[in-house]
């Protein structure tokens, strides 16, 4: 019997490691443990957000320090913490043998994988689709996963194009996806979501072509979580759910948000897991992960929303310092990963919630 | 008897008032009877925002075309309708002999009023608290209330320091408040939100000095709402509270929030008025009116936010993204008024939050 | 014989017209005169930006109430004044019957246009190509311009993609151009430029194809400036030139910056007008006309720029800002009208720059 | 004898050394040799500019790892390369002997020193201005330069007032200069630039008070050159002058721009090192350095400028998007150092320009 252990950790900027470090240097936690690392630093959270990349490279370091090989560990740092949200890290650890007096399973579970190198003209494509849906399936069998239903967040980070990728792809006459490098984050995190639609069962293999990436959204996963950046030239995906092969107090549960004022369906999540007043304290809140986005339509409840029109900021950047509050409003903590972006990520305008808790 | 009616208008961008022009046309509006128009309009709520000024403009403008003099109604467009904020008109009107069968008061009372013209040089400073204070005297005897306990919201239309201003200033020797002039917004609201305070009695008199405006937060009105723009050298003001003088359903509660999070303040103020499930339907919500703000320690609920630091977007504009979010979600409706900039206006990092609604 | 008369007026913010309302007061300028307003205003120059509605509506009112018709008078306000531009207003007027004593032509003409709305099909494709290409010659035989050759300038003011637009596109099936507001703005832009290039016979008509709009920089035209707006549906269409059918001492020259620091092109347009010192005072400077881009290819003599990559800051912003601020050292005014986007108007990373001049 | 020797790498993003390690590599840079690193990296060069840390991060790492202890080597990053500007490395190496050969001197000359830690307290005040003027005297020695007049460029890279600081400030009870962030960087840089003024005798020690600190723009060094961030808690002084300790063939030259269009300083300057056509080729273009800012009248020869007004993009990138373009026009080369915010760094709106050349 395996166990995940989650850690938060607080950042006072994106060079800031300075709890993880000390737990390291405390042995509360093991750097041979650590599988993955999800953060929200500080930038723009779009195409020059170099915050993301700062905070990985420095990670990678002091686990190398502490003698674990940072390739082993997934990390995925997302951009933009607008409005309440508070920068920090999220570290999961795996023991590989449980401790007495641990609660039996099934408990919270964690595989990692990750894709080979995504070319310039396969981004936003089916080849990225199909490569994520490959690593997804890699994790969860990791995980001890076999049933998609015990499935609740995937996360996967993905590339971008870069103005150098367009560069390169004009002068040897490469067609991509799209030559603008704002936009090649969406059709990355697009593709990757469909990716994990597919391994889930969710989306139809058939159902995947070039022409309804970043088009059709009737097409979603309702449990992925995709991020671009351009520190990476590959995919890295962290399955994360329940399984009977971990054991511990902690487990995984998830809702989907139908549009960016559904707090009802985090309210109904909250009360499944025993984390609401009525619940007289079955469990207590330990993190949230979620995918926002400003909806396509440009309407929200029949209202006209501004932000695919705003040349100042850009929508993802208004959908976090959104829906982001309300999130933290409704758990009282604004230290939770919010994330944008949320193509093919749960329907349009909405996106998946998940809440690691601990039972009580 | 007096009654106030309240209109509600979307626009598709800050030149729309196609819905309230078909309202006149039709004559559900009556020109001589709107009292005052609040509204939000799409730009950055900061210094170089046009469209407060453009929508004023064709108001004033089409108001004029339908007989009523611009100069009696008070206009007090907000800028900044970021993440799911939706870009609307309040109008009040004030007719002069209600109809026959209304409810009998207290009901929904509004009165107007203005100062003179600030100088550069009283901008942010006591000189503007004083006149603001005695406007909203004014005001107050307009709506025939004579407790400030029955006023519930008074929103002040204030000026700020241009370049142009400063660069005066500087030529003629003139010493002002500050040599920013988005930071002159700041001073601007906070010096009319102390006026509001001493004319309702909240603060006193003899504590205001220059050297505690925008310095000590422990001064702050709960009722207050002001926001600052280029188009106007005067205060404008509007009181809105319950008056015996007038008749009608419609009537208006406030509530305090003590950070950017206190959804159980907006919960409280929506069970007090008949708003909630639970109350079986009493009442009907009609507009929300609300300040809001990053607070000035740079931390919420013990977590670090990055408002404060970030040079790319001003804090006012991530504090109306994140808090008009969560009263969006609280009321299903993100057509509310929510302005950024609340100094001195509730606690530091909170805000006044006023819901108009319909008994039932 | 006609004249054509320029007047510039700098603007304190978009709605100061005090300048231009003294001159039609003191009748310096008759308003039955004016044929085109160029203006630059003080917004971000993107889709969000309504500081070009603004002073357009308020031109348009001014010059009703001194007896012209607005619908007669060309208007292309661009917004964007990044760095040192200043904004302002550069005001053409004809004068049907020339006075005595003039100076024989050829001497600047100018002839105006429009085609009919543009629908949201058709932005960025080839019957806007066509629409602008057939009001480039009727605005030609207008200014009374047979040759191409005298035409040294081009300006066209075109309709962009809302999200409004584009959510009735999604709704109805329509196929568009690009589902992204700020990418139409390049769309149409480019389109509206190869139109211009059509009229002048410096892109043959059976070249223009959807798929070379935006894509293949080869085409272009080297006295186009197009510039898209979310106030107008149609396009509006001014030619200037020289014309033998016009007198007065006022002339137009042109020339084609490679890249964005290209000053000896610049410098060879001025000795050749005879604006430097070496000419012995032949001529003096009036007004300057250009348009602006980051390369496309992220590179500017070979080295690296980060237009392109920066989410903070659309490129076009950084092009004016950037080339503004040369073409202003060059001839020691920051009050010219400098626009940014320049699709298929120059060589990729290029553009046109015009000068108006007096001869002495 | 000692020689100064100056490298420049273009780097694709923050975190590309490749350029600089490669000669590191090779022997072309000896890591023991390398005194000082000035960069430009391609943030907002605002508060939140991370990409500056993680750049210097990333070259004390790689010094380290070639022998060099990284406390001995100042470096100068500096955020923002709006428009044309390119991101890149200038790196200086010192040899402690110089070969055979070399020409004598006087030729180009290093020094560098620090400051102890400037608490909050201190920043933006007399404090500050003193312990620079220490550390450039120190620097000064070190360069073997005796005579001001042989100083033409010092670059201080200094701290700011973070929101951290601020809130502990406000905890303290401490009073600080100003409690905006983004405000502190100017104080901070216009305290260092009056202490380099103070070092050379430009300006008096008596003349220096905390209330003419960033108010009193008759104060100036023409020759100061600083630069905000949050990366260091102290001041880093580089002193650059010619020597007749140093020999070689390089060596600096510097003039002061009286607004951001005097172009005809840097022709003065171009002309004065044999850098222009008419010089026959006496020098060859190294590398320049200057300071830049938005003229804080408002006023650029007589027309407004918007840059001050601006809430969506500050007035130090509007600043070094206009004037970088500039510069870069005169030497044909967009990788130079173009660094904004000029308080008492030259006359009000202009700033200091120095080039390095080699005598052919």
């Amino acid at each position: 019997m395996k166990q995940i252990r989650v850690f938060r950790y607080a950042m006072a900027s994106p060079d800031d490691l300075t709890a993880l470090r000390e737990d390291l240097e405390q042995g509360r936690v093991k750097a041979e443990e650590v599988v993955a690392v999800m953060g929200k630093t500080e930038g723009n959270g779009c195409v020059n957000d170099y915050t993301r990349g700062y905070t990985a490279h420095l990670i990678r370091d002091l686990l190398q320090a502490y003698g674990q090989n940072p390739e082993r560990v997934a990390l995925a740092m997302s951009g933009g913490t607008e409005g309440v949200l508070s920068p920090h890290l999220t570290v999961f650890c795996r023991t590989k043998d449980a401790r007495n007096g641990l609660q039996a399973g099934p408990a919270l579970a964690i595989g990692i994988a990750r894709t080979g190198n995504i070319p310039p003209a396969a981004i936003g494509r089916r080849p990225q689709v199909f490569a994520v849906a490959e690593a997804v399936r890699t994790a969860m069998a990791e995980a001890g996963i076999d049933n998609p239903a015990d499935v609740h967040f995937v996360q996967v980070k993905c590339p971008l194009l870069s103005s150098g990728d367009l560069a390169r792809a004009v002068a040897e006459g490469t067609d991509v996806a799209t030559s603008d490098t704002y936009e090649s984050m969406g059709y990355s995190r697009g593709a990757s979501a469909l990716g994990v639609g597919v391994a889930l069962g969710e989306i139809r293999h058939e159902d995947i072509s070039d022409d309804r990436i970043c088009r059709d959204w009737s097409l979603y996963s309702s449990k992925a979580s995709t991020s671009a950046g351009s520190e990476l030239a590959h995919c890295e995906v962290i399955v994360i759910g329940n399984s009977s092969a971990f054991s511990g107090d902690l487990f995984i549960d998830h809702e989907v948000m139908r549009d960016a004022l559904d707090v009802d369906a985090v309210r109904r999540l909250a009360a499944r897991m025993g984390l609401t007043d009525g619940s007289e304290g079955r469990a207590l809140f330990v993190q949230l992960f979620a995918k926002v986005e400003a909806s396509p339509d440009g309407r929200i409840r029949g209202r006209r929303h501004t932000m695919l029109n705003d040349s100042d900021i850009h929508h993802t950047r208004h959908a976090r310092a959104a829906v982001g509050a309300i999130l933290a409003s409704c758990f009282g903590d604004p230290m939770i990963y919010v994330s944008g972006g949320a193509e093919h990520q749960g329907p349009p305008g909405g996106g998946p919630v998940a809440v690691i808790a601990r039972r009580l």
